[in-house]
């Protein structure tokens, strides 16, 4: 009986090859023939399942969205007060472990060098800001946001925190611990909710 | 009588040629030919002031830094109260007008760049972290911390703030408005400081 072979797993695996020679070698040295070979796979197989390399470079990134939104999806089904969880799904975003921290590398690559290659700029943003906008809604319609508060200044206060610590957490992993980015997000949500 | 080369003129006109090229074509484009050809200079010619694109590329990098630097001087130097004098250093620091955001994207993707090339990293990092330090000495000194601050703590959220906010005017200059960059900015300086 011939092997079945699980496509997506395959696409996965690839991608996340891809992920690693982009680690290593930045964009510009992600070529589909060091992808392959990362990968143990022949330019003819990998081939076969991407047929170039912008295909399969936007495959990869939109891999670390999925994974991302996979582990929030996780948490909002978690059984934990609001606050609690909305600190866990934004921790999730500002990455601190090595795992994490990796895809936001593989990301920040990616949308620096996509600036300057527009035929990749269609690729859609990264679905943070949407994300906190659902959060302050379900965090105001449980009574949870303080009286008084902008709510559209602090959605921007606290976008700009997240993506500004994702940036000094990959820049300066030894500086910024886990413990400090948490301490840094908790503050700047009991200064926004009760 | 033979012209006058202003030497420094010279290497900063070519600095300002790699910028112009790092924008069109990121960092991987920016090759010392293309940059002669956008300074236009021959090959030789650049080679005088630059012996490789190594020493050329921190060169320019330099340049971004002095040139904010040189800007923030004259805004230190100028007599407004301590507070304003902050946010306008800040708004100095994420690029709400054309040239300083053409200077703020060539640093970030000089360092995402140099992230994959280690020779490069020996470069020193932006100095914001340190200047935020003793804007916060200065507020202090002058009796402007509201009571109860932990300082460390607001250093570390309005760094990944600012920074945060420059990333965010860069990928989505449509987006957040000068305007709106001044007023997230004040709304937290009102936050930390009397």
């Amino acid at each position: 009986m011939p092997k079945k072979v699980n496509h997506e797993q395959r696409r996965n695996k690839i991608a996340e090859a891809a992920w690693r020679v982009i680690l290593e070698n930045g964009m510009e040295g992600a070529s589909v023939r060091k992808i392959a070979e990362k990968a143990g796979l022949s330019l003819g197989a990998l081939r076969y399942y991407f047929s170039n390399q912008e295909e399969l470079i936007l495959y990869a990134m939109r891999l670390v969205k999925d994974r991302a939104a996979e582990r929030i999806e996780q948490i909002i089904h978690r059984d934990v007060p609001p606050k609690q969880k909305m600190l866990e799904v934004l921790l999730e975003i500002v990455p601190t472990n090595r795992q994490t921290r990796a895809e936001m590398e593989v990301w920040f690559t990616f949308v620096s060098y996509a600036r300057h290659h527009p035929h990749l700029l269609k690729e859609e943003g990264d679905g943070i800001l949407a994300a906190l906008q659902l959060m302050f809604e379900y965090m105001e319609s449980n009574g949870l946001l303080r009286p008084g508060i902008d709510r559209q200044l602090e959605i921007e206060k606290l976008y700009a925190m997240v993506d500004g610590l994702a940036l000094h957490v990959m820049l300066e992993p030894e500086r910024l611990t886990e413990n400090q980015v948490e301490k840094v997000i908790a503050s700047q949500l009991d200064v926004i909710f009760e």
